[in-house]
């Protein structure tokens, strides 16, 4: 009795080291170390090639760089094989971000597939390229926040030969309706989504917003 | 009538330039470009000085760098001013990074006021440090996931002097019930919520998960 109580007091918590992880079986790894970071952004990342060969891929790693000047960024796997994303922003300059939502996820997750160089994933996915004049790259039509950047710098992160691409936003489309009075995007209305792991999608609830905090202060619900 | 239209028609698509972004109120922009990249991970990471003064803060950039060897990175502010979390990860070659749940988010919103160095949020917003013999740095108890990492590398972003630290995983302490079979993380069992902007805590409710994609098939829900 006392053994068994042990086991299952034991099987509460896992504590799992680094050997425990590099031990697992390479598919249980990548699903496990995936999800660790939380939940995540869920965008399309459309480029064009210097011939006008579209691209579009999903990414999970768009981040928040500043506010002024207004950059964004995103983590690319090693170039050690073709990357279509990043030999387009190389060549032309710029990129889109287009927020992935209810509505689109499904299509969304098949750009995942390893498609050739010479097939868009918009023609094989069922996406419609949309221009504008600012930026060569193309936009995602269905998605409803689509953000324009030009490419600033990329940093190789040298633990795994990843690369960290910076871009700089020159110009954003989006519903009017989603825009709050102090700025805040209301994300919810505009459908988009989040990712665990690199194929569980996820709608959201918001549970509160709050107010700007203070040392000493309790912040409010805003 | 038609001009009403027309005026309708063309409230429902905002169409911003840079320009337009660096003309906002300094808060509109920075509320409006944080909401940019959608839903974003919440993190508390928790570190220590060499002489033991624990920090924790909010952060809302972990993503993912690898999964062999396991890393994970996040985004930092510009060090030109004191970064409590930056020296000490500096000083001890480590930090922790801890998943914020329903039941604590406000609390974990708290630790972003501006504390001297000589508090530690631990004490201010109400968390408890909590020590394994593999990380110097504290876990956070009132967490269910937590992640335990030895500083690798830093980069950092030229455009804005901003810094991307990376860390590789050494330790992850988290209950056994919300692995899968498959490796995934179940982060809804876990009570992990989602950050949008700086200041927005969302709960999620997964729509599903998709299999791996392969061209000209169709994902399935598994």
């Amino acid at each position: 009795m006392v053994e068994y109580l042990q086991l299952k007091l034991c099987r509460l918590k896992l504590i799992l080291s680094k050997e425990n992880i590099l031990a697992f079986e390479k598919s249980f790894r990548t699903n496990f170390v995936n999800s660790l970071p939380g939940f995540k952004s869920a965008s399309l990342i459309g480029t064009t090639s210097s011939e006008g060969r579209t691209n579009l891929t999903i990414f999970s790693s768009v981040i928040h760089i500043g506010a002024n000047p207004p950059l964004m960024g995103f983590l690319m796997r090693p170039v050690t094989v073709e990357r279509h994303t990043y030999s387009n922003i190389k060549e032309t300059n710029c990129f889109t971000i287009n927020h992935i939502n209810q509505n689109i996820f499904k299509l969304a997750h098949q750009t995942s597939a390893r498609y050739k160089k010479n097939t868009s994933e918009f023609d094989a996915c069922g996406f419609t390229p949309e221009y504008s004049e600012t930026i060569k790259a193309p936009y995602v039509k269905e998605s409803k926040i689509k953000i324009g950047l030009k490419f600033l710098e990329e940093q190789e992160i040298k633990s795994n030969r990843t690369i960290f691409i910076v871009g700089e936003i020159q110009e954003i489309i989006l519903p009017d309706k989603v825009v709050l009075a102090d700025g805040l995007i209301d994300l919810e209305t505009a459908e988009t989504i989040a990712i665990s792991n690199l194929d569980s999608y996820h709608k959201t609830n918001k549970i509160a917003r709050l107010s700007y905090a203070k040392p000493g202060i309790e912040p409010n619900e805003i």
